[in-house]
């Protein structure tokens, strides 16, 4: 293998990477067991409750990517006949009804058009009518762009036996995402979008509403791997460190790092460096005579789904912009096929220099 | 995090890493779609065959660890009510079981005592009486150090409707593992065994058997993660590269050098590596008055089982050998569990001053 070629990363993830956590990758392997690595793991998961905002006991990384998360968040929730209501505006809420399905779960969507918000009241009024045991929607949608209005679902379902379910794998250490303040009973992340450690591991939290009903079940989670109680055992130090399966420590050095990094320039400046950048994009896009995709007051900063003029070839051209310019681009999905393009600025690549870049690459190719 | 304590890993995984390997891993990130990485997933399903022996096309990295691995070999050819055969003489055994029962099969198993094999005869008769659809066994069973004889297993249920899937995490890299000639129709690895490299991707491969059987499902897979028609179609380019989850980048460089390191050695060289350092180290040991734990004959060269005198403190030795040799070996589990070590000798891990060393620090705590 050759070094890399030099690329900026502005896709939809993986985005890049912190120099530190680089190096941190490299470092020599301690095992998952030694007294020298558990305080490491420690770390990790403190560090996670405060990015996630919560105080949730059950807070760990799953090993495995966000799309791990998704289906650790939804196995452990729902036993075969639940009836669940899962919002559909994109890839990711779709995915979030499959694997709901593939769980045996009485499954009732609410699909609106990519690019638009589902509103909350339409979602609440379908975990009403279905008596849902398990509510999930995506918070940042990574396919359109959209920020998912959320705060005052959880609040709505905190009576009831609904369980809330949000995907911030786009959203965390983005934009704001409050588990504990908005009542989120079970939320997963991943680590290569605004976390900027590599892809491999995917951060969850569940609340102790979640954890009852865990605890509740009559049927065993469908999955070994990805079932919470087990992993647990390893995760939580209070009942001793009981094996479950061995902890991929050269990723979870690096998202140590990461979330030093997150911390140490702060959760809410994160979100205003990407707030203000994100709007910095979406205007030069917009002065280019550029569509937005994402509806009005709802679109994400970090992600930015912009469509292209009539007759431009977008998989001919986005592999322009990789190799003449060394910009990284996603393109559309589904309703956004070869019409668009996902432009993320996250983490460590969402600086004013990489707006002012691509910006100026795109009107170059365009030009 | 301050730099990692020196530590020499002899426990049954992770084992050390060459430094050309953590190296790899500190490599900037490249986009999972991007022209320039799609060659090195390439070359890893290539290496993977090689090291497998197997022309299987379904050949890839899980990512997740190995256990994803044994979930995704058993969910992906198990249905609902099918009669499972596994065999169960140790933790790995175990979870082959447990697994298959999570995805709704008609489980029975073959047990015997930890440290002994399954005759392979009695193992067939269980496949034939119960009408195996899926018949399941560990190769290297690293709770014990046993390794299983296998070579004909594959062969007797060539003919049969039964699917022989072959727990490797142990066993690949440090003894010959013979996929196609053992006619095996589903097998999985860890990365951080006798491959070397830091845990957190498991390598897998699926016979056509296998695959027709995965196509002819009456039933969706359980898991939408560990779907494999869905991984290969991100996996294996013929059919474009349809996205499925994002690619571990920074893992995959890490494999794809390991497996360099593998290819460049040889297989045969590294067997026989093993081969002789294990013979070392069990030698050393039963010159000590030690017993060693894995029926004769059977004994893996790269993971030994060994019994403790009487009346020795098996936690706190073990820590001994920690903290003043920065040496890690792994306790006894399950019936081993108090009164044995495992010492590990696995890729990067197994050299002759690594058992000179382990065999001098042994003596000195036991003195």
């Amino acid at each position: 293998m050759s070094f890399p070629p030099d690329r900026i990363l502005l896709g939809p993830g993986p985005s890049d990477v912190h120099p530190a956590v680089l190096e941190s990758l490299g470092r020599p392997l301690l095992g998952h067991l030694d007294p020298a690595f558990l305080p490491i793991l420690d770390e990790v998961v403190a560090d996670l409750r405060t990015a996630f905002r919560t105080d949730n006991a059950a807070t760990l990384p799953i090993s495995g990517t966000g799309s791990a998360g998704l289906e650790a968040a939804m196995v452990n929730l729902i036993e075969p006949g639940d009836p669940v209501v899962v919002g559909v505006n994109g890839v990711f809420g779709g995915r979030l009804a499959e694997v709901a399905r593939r769980a045996g779960a009485d499954v009732h969507t609410v699909e609106r058009d990519w690019g638009r918000i589902i509103e909350p009241e339409a979602f609440l009024d379908a975990c009403r009518t279905h008596d849902a045991r398990v509510a999930a929607i995506v918070h940042a949608e990574t396919s359109t762009g959209v920020a998912q209005p959320v705060a005052d679902i959880g609040a709505a379902l905190g009576d009831t036996d609904t369980l809330f379910v949000l995907d911030t794998v786009t959203s965390l250490g983005g934009i704001p995402v409050e588990i504990d303040q908005w009542q989120v009973d079970a939320a997963y992340s991943g680590t290569q979008k605004c976390l900027s450690v590599p892809p491999g591991l995917s951060p969850v939290t569940f609340s102790d509403k979640a954890v009852a009903k865990l605890k509740g079940r009559s049927t065993p989670v469908q999955s070994w791997y990805l079932d919470l109680s087990l992993i647990l055992a390893y995760v939580d130090g209070a009942g001793g460190r009981t094996y479950h399966h061995t902890a991929p420590i050269s990723m979870l050095y690096g998202l140590h790092r990461g979330l030093k990094l997150l911390l140490e320039e702060g959760l809410e400046a994160r979100w205003a460096r990407h707030a203000r950048l994100g709007g910095m994009l979406q205007d030069g896009l917009v002065e280019m005579g550029l569509p937005l995709l994402a509806q009005e007051g709802h679109r994400l900063p970090q992600l930015t789904t912009v469509g292209l003029p009539d007759g431009v070839e977008e998989a001919k051209l986005r592999r322009q912009l990789l190799d003449e310019h060394g910009i990284e681009v996603g393109g559309g999905l589904g309703q956004f096929a070869g019409r668009a393009w996902r432009i993320g600025l996250m983490g460590h690549s969402a600086s004013e220099r990489n707006v002012r870049l691509v910006l100026a690459a795109i009107a170059d190719l365009l030009g």
